[in-house]
């Protein structure tokens, strides 16, 4: 399985993804699932991606080939974000259908987000039926894979003013929460920031599972939601006898 | 969808549920998701389901239907909680057997809670093939339906020493995390706790979208995670320029 996000923001975009794959409980093992492509001063693109690993890399490879042999649509020559969106999905498709038969599924998605010139950066997400959606001013994220575990401290926090650190840190909560109730996400993390017009992708982390940043946020924010929950407003349950819509907080609170 | 939890500690055991239920987009109302069953001091179970609401019902009505006629077998004849589980799968299998075709899944799956006399008060989650699991030190809680967006905090807060008020919170607070990222899961909300040897339901809630407590804690939360996530270790990505390994710590925290 694999937890890939893109968040988009005023300042730029945040890209994370886990490198755990598996194909079956004694076949796992560490692939990056983030790719980057462009040209320094003109555009940039960073690709995640989830679902089977033949289908990703041939799609990887389909991509690279394009632009290596000058095609007449390769991602050096797509207009803008959503002519990339488009041309992905249609080499995901094309992928995906050489593959058939055996039982398993082949199909993956992708996210891809991105600057050209000095158009607005974007993001996309791909689904395996090659169309694709991009975000809003609510919803300024996008998720693929294992998506629902670190979903809710990204409603909470993420909104298209939160700064670029802002933003990585609830990324790294949001994969920290997904590898802890799912073992089939994990290590080493990989977390890209763009800076909006910089069209240059130079600061890129890999997060081994001893990373000393990583191991702080992971203790700090265990111990932080423990405190957290602490505080919460006390329950008196016994105050429910009999009356299911009593107020039940307990005296301490009220 | 729905999201049912059950918990079991030390001190006893509690359940929570929505009361959701849809059949496409236009078509959603209000089922409780939560019933009960058992003879005060003798022996008491708690019902908790997901899937099919036409399965749910008729299994319900089978379990009340074999009580009223005193079957051979029924909740009030078997003789532990994993009699109970065998049981209640049996009659799972057996309805969703009944309903078949018009290419719609008739699966359904249950929890079941309670204790029997002077037992070891116990929960059971029943898969729609009719088996069952129940829980362990490290997991002391079981779910169905909509399970992922709530379980990191049940992986952080619950041991088997949590205590039923906590255990409570901390169940709620799972459900609101679920209902905040996921629509269709909706209030009222149902919780029940039973205490270990009590043999009888008699605290149990239906909290409504404007219950006092349920307002106050879904407030209070929401404050509480903003203000822990703002505790974080800042980080500072313009250090991992070129470096893919550096440490990312902010000067500040140092």
């Amino acid at each position: 399985m694999t937890y890939c996000l893109a968040i988009a923001l005023d300042e730029g975009l945040v890209f994370t993804s886990d490198s755990r794959t598996n194909a079956g409980v004694d076949q796992i093992s560490t692939y990056s699932k983030m790719r980057t492509f462009g040209v320094d001063g003109a555009r940039q693109f960073v690709l995640l991606m989830a679902g089977n690993l033949a289908t990703t890399q041939s799609v990887v490879t389909q991509l690279e080939r394009d632009i290596w042999e000058r095609a007449p649509e390769s991602l050096l020559t797509v207009r803008d974000m959503n002519e990339a969106a488009e041309y992905l999905g249609k080499i995901s498709v094309s992928q995906q259908t050489k593959n058939t038969g055996g039982g398993a599924t082949y199909e993956a998605s992708f996210i891809l987000g991105g600057q050209i010139s000095s158009r607005k950066p974007m993001i996309m997400m791909i689904y395996p039926q090659g169309n694709y959606i991009t975000t809003s001013e609510d919803t300024p994220f996008l998720q693929i894979g294992e998506s629902k575990y670190g979903k809710p401290i990204l409603d909470r926090i993420l909104t298209p003013t939160t700064s670029l650190d802002s933003a990585a840190v609830c990324a790294l909560v949001s994969m920290d929460s997904t590898m802890r109730s799912n073992i089939i996400v994990g290590p080493p993390i990989e977390l890209l920031i763009y800076r909006k017009d910089s069209l240059s992708l130079d600061e890129r982390l890999r997060l081994t599972e001893d990373h000393p940043y990583l191991r702080e946020l992971k203790k700090s924010w265990d111990s932080l939601i423990k405190q957290a929950f602490r505080q919460l407003p006390p329950i008196n349950l016994a105050k429910a006898k009999g009356d299911p819509s009593a107020d039940i907080h307990s005296a301490s609170s009220a």
